[in-house]
């Protein structure tokens, strides 16, 4: 607990003064006030959190989160649970959609295991942080122990602490890859939204109308029988969450911590950092949505966290994706504010 | 009107079997089916439009098309029309909106004054392709000839043919600037939509609800006055239109008879992009609606045109500031395509 607890108490709210200097500038500039739209509001948003108007993104990475789950023994995935071990090394070797839309946007994409069911070889160029080899099937029993959800957040928070000690991180996108995921998150969404199963859960890779039932009454007998308490993020981690959930929601709690934004992609990446800023409210200051998911409990989340999604294109796929898409329209917000000239700088009198 | 025809006669549909040949590889890609949403769409006709699956944009062009509109005489905007003067210097000295924005997706940025109410310097480095010093005002008679109407858009043509002979451009993007011009644009959606003016007109650069009710009276009395054949759209562009939305439209040709995608901007860029496709049906499938604007009377034309907004981020500006954003994101789909492996390629079992 020493980490997680350490890291919470580091993490402070973002300038205002350059949040409010970021709007004057921008109210200021050569245009019609408030034409940029929520381009405004990203760029004073990260001039608070880099408490500079000359924001420079530079040094971008993606992490993307590993994990395996146990209630993939109940069928509610089209896919393997093989498969995630299989995209891991998918990532690494460059072929996958993180790693095209990650080099699209400039950025570095790293792979976290942090509870795949198979070893990897220890040479693999990827963080080694399993905490188990997968979850346990939550339809029986807690998903994990308390200790192991723990360690699954101080896994994440050590991840982003290494990636900065190899080199500067200006932002970070989340991302994540295990077969079955959007059941356990849409667990964890329903234990916060307090809203019905069936009005949350959605197909995932595409399941069709059965598999959608049973995941609905999979999701519904695993939060009846661990009754996670929704006053303890880590006991929900533990009782119907994912390793990666936990890793990812440590990457939010780390860059938060260290100043950091953060662009969260779809359902499993929004419910880490849900959790995140339900362990440390002030978080949710570093984060920004980079798109509104397929997923219904996509929305709920948002809203919880008082996000404006930046993208809107039908995206479901995870990876971290979303955030690669979502970090070029960050950068654009940030030249946007420096780089676009006030009336007073190109001398033309604003009428208004 | 020897241009006009010759261009309209060079529109030809994309390959079908290019688009076809996308589709099949998106679906085959290691990932959930359809997970990349509207990327794939976009990727898809992307491919079409280009007959391959490689489609490389490596050069970007984002043209401005400036002009003046008699119609400010009735107090319908904010600024005076002098600020479409000082505007084009502002984009000639790269520190205006479009700019820092076209920088930021790699496009070169070029200003067409297709009709500007004063002289520019002849050596000034943009498209001089002035037709009149700004419309007449609609509200007392037609905006222009029905020559001047045809040698708007036969210059936005020109100027496209012009910019791939300086070098090759495999996107175009448009945008605009001219004050008052959300006016002429209202009218021209008023003609095509058969709504009540009042439905459809916006705030332009932010006018209060006083300003609102003069903008609709005057867009009212120009229809009435002039009353525009709904089935000839040279007719409507000369009696409500403006010189720069002739520009907009004759570049929508022009890049759809060169076989080159066309990303439009907002209200005015639509409105120019509505004209072309009503001049030229087969227009459209070059055609990428970049945003969703904040104007009502876009969401109209968008329908009209079947086309769906890669972005919704309350923007407002012109200029071409939402087609520089949509550019990233139109390149990154042609990435994914291209670049994503498949479940073949990357020997991982498909579940599905």
């Amino acid at each position: 607990m020493n980490i997680l607890n350490t890291t919470i108490s580091n993490i402070q709210a973002p300038d205002l003064n350059f949040y409010r200097a970021a709007r004057e500038r921008l109210r200021n500039q050569a245009r019609p006030s408030g034409s940029l739209g929520m381009l405004e509001d990203i760029a004073a948003r990260m001039a608070g959190i880099f408490g500079t108007l000359d924001v420079r993104l530079n040094n971008k990475a993606i992490v993307t989160c590993a994990g395996d789950h146990g209630v993939c023994a109940e069928g509610v995935s089209l896919f393997s649970s093989e498969v995630t071990y299989q995209m891991v090394h998918n990532f690494v070797n460059g072929g996958a959609s993180i790693n095209v839309l990650g080099r699209h946007a400039g950025a570095r994409v790293y792979v976290a295991d942090f509870g795949v069911n198979r070893d990897f070889e220890p040479d693999l160029p990827i963080f080694h942080k399993k905490v188990n080899k997968g979850t346990k099937n939550f339809a029986k029993g807690p998903a994990m122990t308390r200790n192991e959800a723990i360690q699954s957040i101080e896994s994440g928070i050590e991840v982003f602490r290494e990636l900065q000690i190899q080199k500067a991180v200006d932002i970070l996108g989340t991302g994540d890859m295990g077969i079955g995921n959007t059941t356990p998150s849409t667990a964890i969404i329903a234990v916060y939204s307090k809203m019905k199963v069936a009005e949350l859960a959605g197909r995932g890779t595409g399941i069709d109308d059965e598999g959608l039932e049973k995941k609905i009454r999979v999701i519904e007998t695993g939060l009846e029988l661990n009754r996670p308490d929704p006053d303890d993020p880590i006991d929900i981690l533990s009782k119907v969450g994912g390793f990666e959930i936990g890793g990812l929601c440590g990457l939010v709690l780390g860059a938060a911590a260290s100043g950091i934004p953060v662009v969260c992609d779809g359902l499993i990446s929004t419910a880490g950092a849900l959790l995140a800023c339900e362990i440390a409210p002030p978080a949710v200051k570093y984060l920004f949505a980079s798109h509104n998911s397929y997923e219904i409990g996509h929305r709920f989340m948002l809203k919880h966290l008082g996000l404006e999604p930046l993208l809107d294109m039908k995206l479901r796929l995870g990876e971290g994706t979303g955030s690669a898409l979502a970090m070029e329209i960050i950068d654009a917000a940030t030249r946007a504010l420096c780089e676009i000239k006030t009336f007073d700088e190109v001398a033309i009198k604003d009428e208004q």
